[in-house]
């Protein structure tokens, strides 16, 4: 097998319209010409996240922009309710515990969503809590958190929702402004079809607000000088040139394409890969609440996962995420998320069927793909 | 004119070969395929930076470099004397300060080098400095500083020398390890011949030693983590993937050159510039030690050198790079570093003499190219 799939939920596939974008002769920065498309990113970034604040493009990984949320948000000693749902849950803790806040943690089991009453709970418990942190989709666990509903509860109090939305952003309708969304953010390497390489985040006014008053040291993840910079139509510090044409190109197709179309899309594929999945009776990982940008799947208990995902990664060249922590070597993951299509899915269940049955798992070959395929064409226009 | 030339001091041009490597289609980062990528660059790296220790490759600007230097480095109080001698060497005063150390500033005039008595004098002035922190070529005043004869002070001391050598590593000869330079710095966007969003830093092992003792809270930029993470060839978060590939070419296409002959390289182009400096009477902004990486010249004194840097970049499409701050519109810099050719230099010289007659400077057309083309051909073999 000579072509390879990249179905992981991040990177995820760039599209060779970004590639050959990206690959035109470098410019400089402090132009005219940069300048130009910076305002035509900026007012496309505006759009993804469905906010009028301005969405600050940082030269970081989506890890940056996290910490660009804790330490431009929060000062040392605030209380911080975190939901811990997963790696992403964790990586949370581990921010606020570095720069010397105070989590208070609700622990999710993996694979379920957080419940707005624990997190109501936790803030009547700790008044003074100034922020809730939590994911919009935690990619470790395939779950998707309630934003809207949490958004209903933080926005009557004097405290920010702050969501890593990295594998939610463009994925699923996630209005910022009209829920009341504080801080959201995404990387450049999911929904977004870009390589890994930029970290945006957007703040709302309440949060620029506080922002003002939080002595936390900052330079690199200065969020007001970026501000300050970006409304000019530059950055801070040196931008990542080639990835920002990328990205002005991937929100030219997005647009093109129609965010409600690119989410529908999104939910489609999940939805055809949970229909292959009940056909072939592979539990879900997130039966509750499953991320229309990654699908996990539990492995027969019969079969190591790693092994599996190993042989399909070397032997088919289609490249699904494993589990993490306590889900390795139990579970794949299958992405749905950026440049995909239905047939990209139905590669993914083939693919998936192939290596079960060569692993000796009783399966009947072109079940799962059979019933993804009637859920991928029942969405077909008649 | 419809061709365009980017000759500012970064971001550099990036060769075709390295647009094309990275325009490949994305694959994934915890794989052997990446990792074995990766194990090959941190080897050109070593190589480019002339050190044993690893070299670790960050997701950020070279200013996100700088940082890492400084929160890993140094606690809040320590005393460090930072050589300030253009707006780089600000930048080290500010990332001080925000960071609570106690910067002790030397203060060197635009265009001029540090001496090394200046810096002895403030070390035995203030025995308990934990640091120098300087620029290898201080890319604003086109100066470089005597790194070399530094650190033959700072290593008899407990005082770690910290470089920034964004327009330095890769351009001239800097032996990290046999000069006994603490902390070594670049970017991507300059000799190695990438787009910006790639920091690369390495540290000696007494830097290391330091690190370990060092209290500054640090997340996205903990270079301990990173070290773990990047000596099994992977990173700690997700790095910026396509400038690794890119990366990894780059380092090829200098190995194939020889860094020996990339120096000469630069040191040939500066030194066919500034002969047509001379031809021309323009003056050298760093007469005494002009930095290989760019060339600084006063325009004029009749002429507002914005309009004649604008004029180059918009009606001739050749971009150099203005003054900053109080030199602002007094001069231009012109680059060598990175992919560029004897002429490109010929190209810079020629569309500077076409732009200062057509503002009315009596210049002779042809004089410097003339100048600079006997410099060039005097470098050719016979």
């Amino acid at each position: 097998m000579i072509k390879q799939l990249l179905l992981a939920p991040g990177p995820t596939p760039v599209p060779a319209r970004v590639r050959l974008a990206m690959a035109q002769p470098m410019f400089h920065h402090r132009t005219p010409q940069f300048s130009a498309l910076f305002a035509e990113v900026r007012d496309g970034l505006r759009q993804l996240f469905q906010t009028e604040e301005d969405v600050l493009v940082l030269a970081s990984s989506g890890t940056g922009a996290m910490e660009a949320a804790v330490v431009n948000c929060f000062a040392p000693g605030d209380e911080v309710v975190v939901v811990n749902g997963g790696k992403f849950g964790e990586r949370w803790i581990k921010l606020a515990t570095t720069f010397g806040l105070t989590p208070i943690e609700i622990r999710v089991e993996w694979g379920r969503a957080v419940r707005v009453d624990q997190v109501a709970e936790a803030l009547d418990a700790h008044p003074r809590a100034r922020g809730v942190l939590v994911q919009g989709s935690e990619t470790s666990t395939t779950a998707v958190h309630p934003i809207e509903q949490l958004a209903a509860v933080t926005r009557r109090r004097d405290t920010l929702l702050v969501v890593d939305g990295i594998t939610a952003v463009g994925v699923y309708d996630l209005p910022m402004d009209r829920w009341g969304v504080d801080v959201l953010i995404t990387g450049s390497q999911k929904a977004l079809m870009l390589p890994p390489g930029l970290g945006l985040i957007a703040l709302s006014q309440r949060a620029w607000a506080r922002v003002e008053k939080v002595p936390q040291p900052r330079y690199y993840f200065d969020l007001t000088r970026e501000r300050t910079n970006q409304a000019k139509n530059t950055t801070a510090y040196t931008p990542a040139i080639s990835l920002v044409i990328g990205l002005h190109e991937a929100l030219t197709m997005m647009r093109e394409e129609g965010l409600a179309n690119v989410f529908a899309r999104h939910a489609r594929l999940a939805a055809a890969t949970r229909a292959a999945a009940a056909a072939l009776e592979l539990r879900l990982v997130a039966p509750d609440n499953p991320s229309p940008a990654v699908t996990g799947l539990y492995v027969p208990d019969a079969i190591d996962g790693s092994k599996l995902f190993a042989y399909l990664r070397d032997k088919m060249r289609v490249v699904f995420a494993g589990g993490q922590d306590h889900l390795k070597g139990k579970i794949v993951r299958i992405a749905h998320l950026g440049y995909m299509g239905a047939f990209d899915t139905i590669t993914a269940v083939a693919a998936l069927e192939m290596a079960l049955r060569h692993f000796g798992h009783a399966v009947e070959l072109g079940r799962g793909v059979g019933a993804a395929e009637a859920e991928l064409l029942s969405a077909l226009p008649g």
